[in-house]
């Protein structure tokens, strides 16, 4: 704004109808679409954003600056690389998709991202089984149950786990075809499931393009909170894809996506090597974790969500 | 929604505190960022993103149209091509931004996009020359003053213009190393300015790439109303980038860059072959066209910006 009060007064009304009128015809632009979800996604977008550029008066050289940001995003993406996703992860517009997507349901478990490691074909294990196959990390006893919101128990529920190992890869991550640190299971007649895993550790999104340049920037971690990923599906139940973390662990409150959701926090009790495990299993000189995670499942008909995948880690 | 009236209200509580303590949390993130101007941006990007998310109810697979968007817009993008710019061009972004950054003031002249094809080292000149260079188009005389939002007249006003030729094509857009259509002048002592040009015709934005797909979803035309370009600059004032277009020209109304301002649509009096010239300027058997454009600038101290390009079409 410049000049007199009353000078300014009246450019800024000239200026305000100006940028108004800038935005219905945008919008006006729209009403040409014949697919009536994508006209009302178009004009919608471009309330938003005009919104957001009037709101901060954006620069032309933050307009450059954006450009060029979407530009190097684009040229560092490719096949195992997606910066796109990254940068919906590190704006937690993934996260709220998932949300929008997994609406609040009495109790049931509330959702995360699914990450882009989860694989076909995960070998199955029996109740009680060992999921690492030779994964290197402290191993990690996991049991509950899965219920559907009135607590009746979910026979013959499958639960699907993978997780990164104590250096932080997942097994596709290496140059050979292991498998490791994934599996899948089913409950038994109770609804309930154990099995062994490994004790999750925290590792980096990749943060050595854009992304990682505007984290950097805004003081912001590149690291992800420590997680094992969860699929659980039932008849007739929500798909629930889903984390759990560890309690105490210093990334929860700053987990580069904003996977973290407290009722997805849990205690990993940490036990000293000598300690009975819960099926006998002699870990000699080893200490070891158990968790308990009991999965609560919406019914099927409050989802629209199947999971999308979030770039934590590129392959 | 869903369920029975109470329950869908408690839902519906307990989703919008889920989505708006998320909203807060990425927000809160962006608190560690050192540059109070970025900090601003971030935080307000992600309450108009998150707004816009949570408005339409993005479903995870339209999120992953959104990246695939933006991923095939990276992989078009080179030296020659820019579709982030293409695409904040039929968002209106693009002239949004110049909105904001030229300011409304008195009666100074509208700003509109920049476009691509400007360049350094255009000839100059004389008042009444001619800046077509051989490029093919019917002659057009173009005529006005320069003044400032007073009326004073600005003597030495310099003056650029450039344009596409009755192809549609720029010159800097053909093989050779042609400069056609382009070149900048002087105002005379009482402001005035003179020169032939030719009359601007229609061209379509790239529409090969993912904009030009969305364009062509939403039934929206690529084609770019008939222009001239000015680059208008006097000391003290504010530069004006500008157009001026064609009135009559029926895609005044569809610019597909949402460049058109009514105030900068002009009268191209068209004159039968053999009327007499303003300057007496022998023409043989062809028409040519008379527009007036008389140009306005505000103070240089209501300006903030310098031009963006606009990637109306790719060099």
């Amino acid at each position: 704004m410049n000049g007199n009060s009353a000078a300014t007064e009246q450019v800024a009304t000239e200026q305000q109808a100006r940028e108004q009128a800038l935005v219905e015809q945008v919008v006006a632009s729209f009403e040409t679409a014949t697919d009536p979800r994508l006209k009302q996604l178009m004009q919608a977008l471009t309330r938003h954003l005009h919104a957001f550029l009037c709101a901060v008066r954006l620069t032309e050289e933050e307009w450059q600056a954006a450009i060029g940001f979407l530009t190097a995003a684009g040229h560092i993406t490719d096949d195992k690389r997606q910066e796109f996703i990254l940068l919906s992860d590190v704006l937690g517009a993934s996260m709220q998709t998932i949300a929008i997507n997994n609406e609040a349901y009495a109790n049931a478990t509330e959702a995360t991202v699914l990450g882009p490691f989860f694989v076909e074909g995960s070998p199955e294990i029996p109740l009680g089984g060992d999921l690492s196959g030779g994964a290197a990390g402290q191993p990690c006893w996991v049991e509950g149950t899965v219920t559907d919101t009135d607590g009746t128990p979910m026979a013959g529920a499958r639960i699907e786990v993978w997780e990164a190992d104590e250096d932080g890869f997942y097994d596709v991550q290496y140059d050979d075809d292991r498998m490791a640190a994934r599996g899948h299971l089913f409950t038994d007649e109770a609804g309930t499931y154990r099995f062994w895993a490994i004790t999750p550790t925290p590792y980096p999104i990749p943060h050595d393009g854009p992304v990682g340049a505007l984290l950097d920037a805004v003081g912001r971690s590149p690291m992800r909170a420590s997680h094992l990923h969860f699929d659980v599906r039932a008849e007739g139940k929500r798909t629930l894809i889903t984390h759990i973390f560890v309690r105490g662990d210093e990334l929860l409150t700053r987990d580069a996506v904003f996977g973290v959701k407290d009722s997805l926090v849990h205690d990993f009790v940490q036990h000293p090597a000598g300690t009975p495990t819960p099926d006998g299993r002699d870990l000699g000189a080893r200490s070891w974790a158990g968790v308990r995670f009991d999965v609560v499942l919406a019914p099927a008909h409050t989802a629209t969500g199947t999971g999308i995948p979030s770039a934590d880690r590129s392959l």
